[in-house]
């Protein structure tokens, strides 16, 4: 009988992971999230050592051989010391002619700085209009809160940026994933791209996601 | 000795109903509740439904026969999965000669569309300056966050509205009920009101709970 | 020589007319825009009147013939009352089979009723987890703040839905137009979405603003 | 001609006296407002001095002999300096006997200090559950953000209490007034309190502006 | 074996003692933490009580004698009420003479008022460019939100201060303990200050915890 | 007399120069402020370009030859296209042995990534509690809201840091400047430190401004 009550907790305990969150002003100095699934309970504060402010994880470029372009978006789930604090970061490496695809993330403006090579950026506004240029080694490009933006490498060798977000989860939605790779009614896209069922057939066979 | 352990828990558990919930941007998609009681800790992400994001409990009236007025609140108590997303609504239903009394919600502005019907609609500002007129099927009123408002059918028919927050909770007080009903000192609403006890007395008897 | 002075301040105040503009508690009851390029500076309170508050432009549909969809976004710059108030709303108008092209809102989550109609409604989550179901009458959706969503008329006649978002001004991507009309490099554009030159081109041209 | 063109800018100005305001956090270390109309644009801080931020128009009671209580609300159009700092504060005095009506704040928590004497007082919340207590000199009460609250001095002199508000405006709207003084209609009030037209009457007269 | 589960869940919750928290707009009328550590989690809104809201442990001043100054912070660890509610407040006795040493709340804007007693109360900003005076009972003051403040009772008798923040935990870092009392590295602190490491020693000795 | 009128105005244009600004959600897609002084208004929107939010100068080293430290902080005063966006960022070059001496940021978190060197980093909690140690190149620590941190180069080379912060103007107090040059009262600074007025001497000396 006291087995149940308990497997009854533990069974509640499964279906609250995710939890409830935010990037307001903080109430307490930091709050290191215990696991990915529980960012509203923290670690003890007298049991926070250095190590839990401080990142080693992207000292070293990814594998961006395979495709070309390769990222590592350090969120409060990879670096449980964020949150609560309202920023996060990412690394991205391009090879020569590497892309990062039209994506935008929902809940953060983006600053990236160019640590390698040269790098064609830009965004789109809700007015459509278009900004991008070529970014050397050294210079800053800011991306609006949740307005379309895109990179490639357009010089002779592999390229490496650094950004960072006012959210400490700013999300990422890839334009080619989230329209081609989502199962949304086939009726429904053809009409909205203009495209007949066989282009559309292709597209969706490039980003399903098996 | 066991069993007191898991006893003090759930001791715990039950004074741990009311939670700790803001209105800021979220740090996730969406975290849809797990109970009333419960805002902080969310139903696991890869269990989500899309019944979880549509509600369906407005689609006929209430029963506004009794007091010529019926409303339904659908904050994120009703509708877990607006929880974090900043947003509820409500439908209000008024018979002919139906008045929605004086009220404001704590933590919101109303954006009230009228779905049938002519609505005298209102609202009062902190310079006690009002702002009222009848209202047609398709116009839209905006309440801010905080004034009092008012409605009364004015028409021939039923009427309808559809009003949204941006708030997950905006909360509401009726003006009469908070005032004459809620157990307020009796020489203090007497004076604050110019009341003699006897009138007061009336009031207090229409409004009591009970 | 007093001229240019004058002219000087003329040219600047010609310059002047984006603003800066926040969705934070309001710090005053409201703020009537002057105009749309001039947020910040409001009318003078005590020559409000109600049809500051109130909005009567989507009273009727648009025209919806041409393309079988047509929406009216009502934000502060249409509806200047709306100016520190933290909400906006938009009719939309779907033909038979009419469609809303996959979009987003960077600045805000949606709360969509279907007025008239049936309508397959859906959004896509950060894990490209998708949403989506047939609403009918009456039914409620929230799309939340910053995901790519979606509609499509899939009844026998013209829908409507009325939707209200947590901001005075969301923001509108259109996706197609975002990706194809807006001048991205054409290397980008192929190699982001598996295309050659020629499919790329006739996206491009469908798309194209002029 | 040239008179024309600055007689435009002035009449201009002189609808320009609202403005937009908020209480996030400010990018600045302040910003003081230069008139009551016009938040947004603030004196140049090299021109700041130590009066900018010290207020002294509360050291002594206001006048609260004629109807037993009196009240200064501090808020940043009275004390330009608190501008983006988001907060203000109040200063109430109460005869024997003397009652602060019920009201309510739309824009702020009051936390309140009783500086002098005994108050009874109290809260209501959403639902219409009150919270009243007597206090004494040096105790302190919280009233959240929208709640109706009120206070009468239930001691045997004169009692004074400070409160203080996390908003640089936070509004006042006082119950008899806002209802009974606000041109409401009759029939919308007679049915709300269940009045007839007399008492309605009785009331109304004693709360009209004139 | 059971009771190994329970350990882990018990384990689990000692870790869990700080939380996330934030001072953004309350999406509940209140909610009363439960303990110190656990600021997520609310009372039963059903079993709060008044004195739930109000705080008497600030009546008397605290014990100066030794140091000359005394302060209490009354802040959402010590009164369970404010949390969520964006406020919190501090009382600090000075005897003749005594110092309140440059410090600063990271997360929060204070108001202050003489309660007794004539105080030399100023702060500097991010210009470094101070703002200072003496000032007398009634009397009131703002420190912006971050910035550096201090003060000295100049007067003959002991000073009372009542101050009030705009953040339920606004916390509070004293200059000299921050820099010379936490172990922050000697060469460090030698060359940022000019001293030489008898000067800083002497410094250091004063200031470490023990 | 119309000369006059034209001054009054070009007076009151000079006095307003500071603005009021705010870090919260933008209302628009990005808001590019026309000067320092004026952060509320806003260039043409449709007189934007990409130079408006790239940034070129900090791509090399600023002189760091004559202290060991030099920093140059890139907020919406010096890059004007993050105006509304709520990030800015830093970069910071030190010689060998070189000290970024204790300092904070009231109003952002701030996120440091090592470009080259070896760098000593760390920040004090409200606890007093120290989180230090050495970072490698590609490392990154996050600083907390508002708590006082510090840097010092413990390799044999110059080193680089670039940091950002979740606000357009996170604000900066070195606290030897602060403290010793901003002519605090010396009584008080002498209690505050535990310092003779000679040693007090010898430190404001060091720091006063001229």
């Amino acid at each position: 009988m006291l087995n149940n009550k308990v497997i009854i907790l533990l069974v509640l305990m499964f279906f609250i992971i995710s939890v409830f969150c935010s990037d307001p002003d903080p109430v307490n100095d930091y709050c290191i999230a215990i696991s990915e699934d529980n960012k509203f309970s923290c670690k003890n504060s007298s049991l926070a050592t250095v190590e839990d402010f401080t990142f080693s994880g992207i000292k070293s470029p990814g594998n961006f051989k395979a495709t070309g372009f390769t990222s590592m978006g350090v969120n409060s789930n990879v670096f449980p010391g964020l949150n609560t604090l309202g920023v996060s970061f990412v690394r991205a490496d391009f090879d020569v002619g590497g892309v990062n695809v039209p994506h935008f993330h929902p809940r953060a403006t983006e600053v990236a700085i160019v640590l390698e090579g040269k790098i064609y950026s830009g965004f789109v506004d809700t007015k459509n209009k278009i900004f991008a240029k070529v970014l050397e080694k050294g210079e800053v490009m800011v991306f609006p809160r949740g307005l379309v933006h895109f990179q490639m490498n357009v010089g002779d060798v592999p390229a490496t940026i650094f950004g960072s977000f006012d959210s400490q989860n700013p999300g990422l939605m890839k334009i080619p994933n989230v329209v081609f790779g989502s199962e949304i009614k086939d009726e429904l896209l053809e009409k909205a791209f203009g495209l007949n069922s066989k282009e559309l057939s292709k597209l969706k066979k490039r980003f399903s996601p098996s």
